[in-house]
């Protein structure tokens, strides 16, 4: 079975959703922005934590999954609005407001945000105990208290503080997608934190190496930003030698901070499989 | 006390729980998109419900109520954006957008969005069974099945579903007002929902009717807007006294709808003497 079926299964249904009450524009965009998915890192991280912390509700795990991917999405389109990147490409398609127009984009963000918490609402009805703590790890990983939202924001700020953006922007979804998969087997999340972030921070790596030496078209998105807009960047840093082996060392620890767990060195093992997938086989070559 | 001192709390809470994850600018747009309110209606109609239901958890009740002004404050700042009304003046003050520039008016839309489900999943502490109703009317409330991220979403068809329109972009908001008051209290919310849309049409006419007759200064953002947009109006439709006997015939029906309840001819009467202030004195004196 194709691990992410579960995730596929559970975001077409609540696009479907929707349903007559929801204009037929705003569900053609919802659909655009969610379908094809890219990766589905955060989903994915998040089934094989509950996996390995051995949840028995695969539906609240499918729910608190697609949670994270849709804020991922909501992320996505509005990051790439005119006021923000001003994005012509995503995904290897044109981005959301390029396609739809600016009120859809805007639109389609919200009511994605507002999609996650109704999913996960929904896929809780046979834990409701377990409701709250997902709610308030989703919530607080994508609003203003160092959540995507605020990861954004520090672009508005005079003076930018770098760790705590990075952390916001790129890492609090990852750690959102460990926590929650520990909360939905009824498990302490905070213990997970700490691995999502590091997660996080491999990912934020390999971007910037995606960044500086991919190809736009295999991408599906533009390149050289780092550079262009001199933003700080590991591998401008690092160089690219440097910058693997961050990667890889960031990757080690995470594995080496899962806390004990019924499937913890399987996890381990998936963990080290999926980071390998971060770079494009070609860039992972160059620094073999 | 002041029936709303339980909402002004919460809501302060909430703003300020954001904390030194959020940066400075992003937390001073929350805090202008929030405070002060306008008449904080939905959540003091919220409130009315719960009272009228017998609810005994006043942080839930409160929570509830919060969650529902938050998106509704939401709303409010991504519909004033340039790709929508492009308003320069809400509640008597510059536009979210015009005080603190887009960047941050899309962000402060989204954290707001996100915070209405933290507050609510904060507030469902001691009643968690409680949670996934009030999360799933909250959020059928405001996304993109006939919520009013919907109901703005109409305004970029080829044709408007005038009827659907109306209902999720105001009414949407009104029935999860009454809702959540009786699920909050544990009761069965669906027969609410007919109170509170009936509300929300009420108001939806006095709107129509300050639009057409009211003071842009008084009223704190501009009026005309219906007329120069040829949008319907019950006002343009049946004129100032026939709009007023409308929402009077609402307002009553509202009333003759409310389910079986401990307190539901008290709550009647609150109904009533809200829907008196829906318009300004004067306004309301013309059609005495």
């Amino acid at each position: 079975m194709d691990a992410l079926e579960p995730i596929e299964r559970t975001l077409e249904a609540a696009i479907a959703d929707a349903g007559p009450d929801c204009p037929g524009r705003l569900a053609a965009a919802l659909r655009y922005a969610v379908f094809p998915g890219g990766a589905r890192l955060r989903p994915k991280l998040c089934m094989s934590v509950a996996w390995a912390c051995g949840a028995e509700d695969p539906a609240l795990v499918a729910a608190a999954g697609s949670a994270i991917e849709l804020l991922h999405c909501a992320s996505l389109a509005h990051d790439d609005l005119p006021c923000f990147d001003d994005a012509d490409t995503r995904r290897g398609k044109p981005s959301l407001h390029r396609a739809f127009g600016e009120p859809l984009a805007v639109l389609a963000g919200d009511a994605l945000i507002v999609m996650a918490f109704d999913v996960l609402a929904n896929g809780a009805r046979e834990c409701p105990q377990r409701l709250a703590p997902l709610a308030r790890i989703v919530s607080r990983a994508s609003g203003a208290a160092g959540g995507i939202a605020a990861g954004q924001a520090w672009e508005c700020e005079a003076e930018i503080d770098l760790s705590r953006y990075h952390r916001a922007k790129t890492g609090a979804l990852f750690s959102a997608a460990t926590m929650a998969g520990a909360a939905a087997a009824g498990l302490d999340h905070e213990p997970w934190r700490r691995v999502g972030e590091l997660i996080g921070e491999a990912y934020q790596v390999a971007d910037d190496i995606r960044d500086a030496f991919g190809d736009a078209d295999a991408l599906g998105k533009p390149v050289g930003r780092d550079a262009a807009l001199a933003r700080p960047s590991a591998c401008l840093e690092f160089g690219l030698q440097g910058a693997i082996a961050r990667l890889n060392g960031l990757v080690a620890e995470a594995c080496a901070s899962i806390p004990p767990c019924p499937r913890g060195a399987e996890l381990a093992g998936l963990i080290r499989q999926e980071a390998r997938r971060f770079l494009p086989e070609d860039i992972a070559r160059l620094a073999a």
